[in-house]
């Protein structure tokens, strides 16, 4: 894996990620793929809309279908049928968001499947062999994801595990695959400084922010943000991993981050919330019952060449897959749009011009969603 | 609406409808697209499969969205936007099968809506305005569906209201749509002849055998269309409503029968069961957990090119959207190129050959689903 910075634009950078299995363009946002596909699409779809990445998550592909089984498959990639590279995350956010009966030790974590309930262990070295076994493009260091709140001393602790899990995950890594370092600290800015400056003392491709939108008010999430950002190595890419509220990545690339990824686009599909360049709006108001006009008439997507909001309205109240296929293909449009409009403003060095446009149309959308 | 013969091959035969939205060649199979999506697939999947036609249910557009909706919007087609035409049943076979509290008088059927129970009134008029409204290119005479067993009482009784509905439906007609007849009669012969001879003799665009494979024994049922067949008008289209199981679209096609619906390809993809050249499988079968090859070897379609059958188990035992819409896009390929193959085996004169081939296959299939 090769990275080039094109242009920085005050902290704020336009690059290129080199894969071998083809370029990803930052800023950008990774769509999610949790067990091996991005809910209700296909890879061609996605490939028409533009994605370059995908995510997929360790931990449900450990559990089902297991990773030797992808393995013998020829990797996630063939598996799932997408031509473009992959990053897999380290399983260790899932653990702490999903499993039950999860018993911390400085050997990794004891949990139950929230699939079955049966016991499983992964430590730094399981979950590298798993990622080694899945063959995505990118992996990423298994890590100890600190909750928030969080005292001073568990944010501390955790740091302290995360580093030696960082390094240890170092230590049995294969040529192959770029293998990524995340760091923590919480809250807590010395804590922040002190993670990543353990981190990229390891030495890694690229470099994770992790343990950020775990509940912590979004002013503090900015802050962190905008602190970590600069800190980080100017020559690697930089991955705030699980945020993609548009109003946090606009902070985010501002800081200097290049990479995304966040459920929020494909989820809020599935629940009717759409992302027009208007603003959010919810597909199930009754205002849209005969409205004949397309969802968002600044999209080129699928769904908004086709189908009429009232359409759209329709679908989705008969509970319809085509409803969830149809949403998610426009706000993942939306979102790629978003990113390479972005891009592109960076490109010109005109980021703060956009970041203040956008941010008003976001926080409008705020307001008219709670109204 | 223009119907003619091509080709026939004893009383099998191959002919086109020609409608103001595109040709439909028969024999046909007619996709079920019951609120106005099929389960699943976009207009542009349809499409790509050879699809040519689409049934829409009345019953389900009159509940959600209301048939006004639609016909603001410019008509069912045009709501779902789906290029070709499309034949609405008539809401009778919905009354009887998904409705509660229902009341049957000479004036129509009073019934519960399975949505919120809310009370509704459909007789032969309304039924007429509703399928007005929704503007399908093909559309069907209100009926009572006979149920199986019925009493030669019932069955008569149910000719009789059939008749008459069928009367003040023609009298309702305008132009612009094509309106077919049908006919009941249970599994009397001389009910059914009685039936038909009375529909005809109100004189309809096409005809329909009804209250079939509502339970009766197969050998009733090709009992009932092998005698029906060959008396209906050799000059007008001939439907055998919600019958798509293979073998017995065998016999139809044999009996001189011309087009099909049925929820059995989609229905049976959604559950995990799946058509192939070599038999129906179901993919949630263990061997297929590690197994890299496609579906079917001999099928064309988006799935077969793109997919194993290890990933499409995955996506099932995952339950995950993309599995519905894969293997819906290849149990209707399957269909479709089914039909096509019967259709040019008829314009050769093959038929028999065909159907001895593929009845062979199809019952083989059936042994090792059981075994």
């Amino acid at each position: 894996m090769k990275f080039r910075v094109i242009a920085p634009d005050g902290e704020a950078r336009a690059g290129v990620i080199e894969t071998g299995r083809g370029l990803i363009h930052t800023p950008q946002f990774i769509p999610v793929g949790t067990v091996g596909t991005v809910k209700a699409l296909s890879p061609a779809e996605l490939r028409e809309m533009g994605a370059e990445i995908i995510l997929c998550n360790t931990y449900h592909l450990y559990l089902r279908p297991g990773e030797e089984v992808i393995r013998r498959l020829g990797g996630v990639q063939r598996f799932m049928g997408w031509p473009g590279p992959v990053l897999t995350d380290s399983g260790g956010f899932q653990v702490y968001s999903l499993s039950r009966l999860r018993r911390i030790t400085s050997d990794g974590v004891e949990f139950r499947s929230h699939i079955d309930g049966s016991l499983h262990f992964v430590g730094p070295e399981r979950a590298m062999k798993i990622q080694q076994a899945l063959g995505a493009d990118i992996i990423m260091a298994f890590d100890e994801c600190t909750p928030y709140p969080a005292t001073y001393e568990y944010a501390l602790n955790s740091l302290r595990l995360t580093t030696e899990w960082a390094r240890r995950c170092r230590a049995v890594h294969r040529e192959g695959q770029a293998l990524f370092g995340i760091f923590q600290g919480g809250t807590y800015r010395d804590l922040r400084l002190r993670s990543l400056e353990e981190i990229v003392g390891i030495g890694f491709d690229g470099y994770a922010a992790g343990g950020l939108s775990v509940g912590e008010p979004k002013g503090l999430m900015h802050e962190m943000i905008h602190f970590t950002g600069p800190l980080m190595p100017a020559d690697r890419p930089r991955y705030l991993m699980g945020i993609g509220d548009l109003l946090d990545v606009l902070e985010a690339v501002e800081a200097g981050y290049d990479i995304f990824d966040c459920v929020m686009p494909t989820r809020n599909a599935r629940n009717g919330t759409l992302f027009t360049s208007e603003g959010r709006i919810s597909i199930k108001r009754t205002e849209f019952k005969e409205d004949p006009s397309p969802l968002d008439p600044e999209c080129g997507c699928y769904t908004c060449r086709s189908f009429s909001r009232a359409y759209l309205r329709h679908l989705y109240l008969s509970g319809e897959i085509l409803s969830m296929r149809l949403n998610t293909i426009h706000n993942l449009t939306f979102y790629m749009r978003f990113f390479r409009l972005m891009r592109e403003a960076v490109l010109k060095g005109e980021f703060r011009g956009f970041k203040e446009r956008w941010k008003k149309v976001l926080e409008r959308n705020f307001n008219r969603e709670s109204s």
